[in-house]
């Protein structure tokens, strides 16, 4: 299809990288146009420079393709990124001079300008980007995920915004590929957890005030919800699990908040957009669900699940929530959010 | 030793039982002299009816011990007991005509007249045995030890009491061995979580205001404590993690706290019993400890390690803590008891 | 569609069932008319008998159907069996005088006239089906499937056969689900291997020899190949691992050998069954591969993949090999017998 | 003790490096004295040089040593070398210009004058150090361990020399320790096999047939046995698995070969070396033994264990056995070296 986007995937050998690659293959509106990866990698061919981790082998067409240092990306309509923290800023911030950079790195998310955008969450929030397009005098923007971790748990949160949340107790059990790759050796992590992720606990707690927070004139301000985050690292390979504790300023009650969450739908559905799950929020009844290795992959890895939803002793709420990390939680949510600029014709 | 306290274990087929006979090995004041199991292995020798799963070869001299049924159980000083919940209530209360129980089960925690113990947590609850043999006019009692994953919350928190615990919330990332033996498929546990152990919150958060509960002349008045416990099944062989979350009426601050912490010594240290950790919690500074595997045996098992100690954003104070679910949690646990029995001389 | 043949799965429960399930649900030629488990599952909806652990959630109008006794089966045109080898030789053998039954359990497949099938390697044998009615004076007929391990490794000698094989040393390293649920307890695989499953090395040495053998009027003479096969669990959920040396008489090269086994075609191509991989070997080059999670699931688990095909120092070549145990090796292979009978019009 | 030889651990900080000290804690005849590492880590303390992988903490004494750039290494009177194969040639050729360096590496296996020593085995090579001395004009030597997978799958094969071993064909299942640390991704292990290990294959046949040989005057004729060996590596943090077919010339029978395993003693156990296992091989009649996490410890992970003796299709005999590789197969091996050498007064 001659009017597909071209795009640029940076960061394209790692775990995140590769979900891009994967999720892009026959996309209506996207296309692979170009693979940055670190400079070590620059030169070589995708399917020498890229150990594929995913199921099955990777695309042929993309094998074939050269992995380019992402200084030198061209021809291209947008990116997405997935580079490492260290570099991601300066590579985002001068690619965003031409083309807007969906970015699962966590370098801009703290800059004011910079939408951190969950589509179905605060898809308002988009509205940024116009502000950041004037304040640095670009043709493009970044707009950025949150965490994985904050994503899913977002995503939950989100029916019950109307009863008022003041305090989110979330503790996490992540999965390796969230580590990216080779990411957490094996023998660290075999017949054992491990109960610290890096920088991860605060970016929960600033991100999801972010998210939820109020669009103004030219920032977000945060939605003042104390979060106290526990992170976690456990022996499985795809899909965060996390034990939530919510207090809300008035509680309707457990089947009122179930029903909130099984009906949540908001702009992505509405706009059925390509990769927009039917259900952003499924909440299952069974004592012992959800669990990662059975509950990651709905709908493509893009609806969350929930389920445990029960009465707290200590605050209002308690429930049980999965997430496909690098999908709904990475490359997923990206693709979802460039689908939502280019269908408001922001793009 | 010709006056060692002849030992039976009920349920010594069991994940528990087996650990009851490794611990037994060599111990300076008890010995095994019966063996009990399910009406199933009864006749038996020891080394068929049981699937030894711990390290190592099971002790020669038990091995050619014969499985009785529980109800034939005859010639024991005290007993300890790991039996299934199902049948551990008349054959506990039956035995207990007779001698001490020292129970791993469930089914006598609720009794009123029954403690909880924790040796280091409540040692003085002991002395509910005697209104307990008043009452029901035997010559033993039952003791009761809380489940395994508020055994090494309770030491945890000791150290806290003087500060007014208002509320605690727990998710626990729970071992295989909690489960028993065979318990939880390999199909269900690898690459997964299980969100759901049955009943397992209920009784943290009965047992927990229990044990820190207020002795009365005939009964324990609970503690009060706002408890929310989020209990997970993870793919771990032995020693439980658990994220705590405390509210404090008046939190010392975070350095006051460590060092209750790893300065907390009880009644077994003075004591000196031949089971007691010289430091019943360890505090480590490092930033992704404990560990389950690297830490459930320290002090072969019956210290607890706690980490990451550091303020909370909605409560007072959080923390990571590790245990070893099958000894401190269960047989160690209950050998403690029935040492700091005989040392005070109530056996 | 009206004349889609009515199936009944026998044993439908387990982990076989459960694929046979997965695998008929919008099957072009057959549909799932009755589900029977065991006596203790009888009467019961399917979705409160069945432990479902197959990723997402159990087809609705399966999740509706009530569990039959295995005797009170009636209505259905071919039967799929799963059933545990001790109570599938009676009940097969009664359902057989009715309607054709397709077995995975190994009851029948030691009877001299009920042919052991992989449709790739030996699908002249499905004539042994006519003596068979004969003999037994019946309408229907048994054909049984090998077990998983020898399945797999059928397919990746089948193209050596023109060279003589001689000999077959096998060491398989098997996934969890070969064991049924709940199969492995996790107490016993984590961070371990068990060196032994019972019976399958014998059946290995059998079944290969059966299949490979030649037909006779009214049975199969072994093949008359020395096979030595060293079987064990490893902590895999699906895709049995298998290293291979092969003792040929006349090794035409390692080149030809890997050509023969890309290139290998057989009747289910020829006649595109539905259920067919187009290609049921496929040969990887890269030099740390087969996987089990990688290459488990190609062509929907129909595919045995095979990898490092390399000189032997003491027989002739060896490789390793990789296939889906509850596809591949027992559920796909029995639906895709079922659609060559119907294919060739015997059933 | 002030007559302690002082050791140079080299190559500290990885999963060898960390046993070899683990071991050398209260050693009778040994004391650590110099720590070295890559220059990366020279001139950190120990303690954060070394993320400590084994069990409990590391020892306090060797926490606050510091870590030498290898070739700073002074004043020890023998070295242990755990060295990458790609810095350990000419580190350990310099050292040995002074002083005995019991090396792990491989990189001096080859060499003519080197002897790959296992004490119980070929304890009468060393005196190939004598050789090496004349022809390198140094006052120490090199000896070398073989790698952890042939190690003990010679001392299994050793009872069987008497019988003529004509061919081994051994499939591995390592553990991941083998690879160091970080070494293995847990996204590449985790519910998976990866069915290939660089080198290792080549190693085990070349290895095995020197160790075997026939010590000549100035080196060592290899044995001439046809190798086959397919490695694996498996989800287990310790303790290799093989699956080993032997071919003899003239086999005396199973029983025969069990006692002979099993009553197996060599020169280190005549010796009553400090770190020699009372019997080198363990023989278990158990059906699913040796298993890696229940044996590998067996006698502080010096002995090997086996099982599943039978007899053999194909060859001769065949069987399963256990090793731990980082002791047995590594640093414990290097250790009884040592102590042999001594107690023989070579050093």
């Amino acid at each position: 299809m001659a009017d597909k986007y071209k795009c640029a995937i940076l960061g394209a050998t790692g775990a995140v990288g590769q979900r891009f690659i994967q999720m892009l293959e026959g996309h209506p509106w996207f296309e692979v146009e170009a693979l940055a990866a670190s400079s070590r990698s620059a030169g070589k061919r995708y399917s020498e420079a890229c150990k594929w981790m995913l199921e099955g082998d990777m695309p042929e067409e993309v094998a074939r393709m050269k992995a380019l240092d992402p200084a030198n990306v061209k021809g291209a309509d947008i990116a997405f990124s997935a580079l490492p923290a260290e570099i991601a800023y300066d590579v985002e911030a001068n690619l965003a001079k031409k083309i807007p950079v969906f970015s699962k790195a966590k370098s801009h998310r703290t800059d004011a300008d910079v939408p951190v955008l969950v589509p179905e969450v605060n898809w308002e929030h988009m509205r940024l980007v116009d502000v950041q397009k004037k304040l640095r005098k670009t043709d493009g923007f970044i707009t950025a995920d949150p965490n994985c971790t904050t994503t899913q748990l977002l995503i939950a949160l989100k029916p019950l915004e109307p009863y008022g949340i003041q305090s989110v107790i979330v503790t996490s059990m992540q999965a390796l590929s969230g580590a990216g790759y080779p990411g957490v050796s094996g023998l660290d992590i075999e017949d054992n957890v491990l109960p610290f992720i890096r920088g991860e606990e605060e970016k929960v707690e600033y991100e999801l005030n972010k998210v939820l927070g109020k669009l103004g004139k030219s920032s977000v301000t945060p939605a003042g919800i104390r979060v106290s985050a526990s992170c976690n690292r456990v022996n499985v390979l795809d899909g965060h699990t996390e034990c939530v504790v919510v207090g809300l300023r008035k509680s309707p009650g457990i089947g009122t908040i179930k029903k909130a969450m099984s009906q949540f739908k908001s702009k992505p559905q509405q706009l059925r957009l390509p990769t927009a799950p039917d259900q952003p929020l499924v909440v299952l009844n069974e004592e012992c669900r959800p669990q990662p290795r059975k509950d990651r992959n709905r709908e493509l890895g893009m609806s969350v699940t929930v389920g445990r939803v029960r009465e707290d002793q200590v605050h209002s709420v308690k429930f049980v929530c999965v997430g496909h990390n690098t999908v709904r939680g990475a490359a997923g949510n990206g693709i979802l959010n460039a689908e939502m600029f280019k269908a408001l014709k922001v793009i």
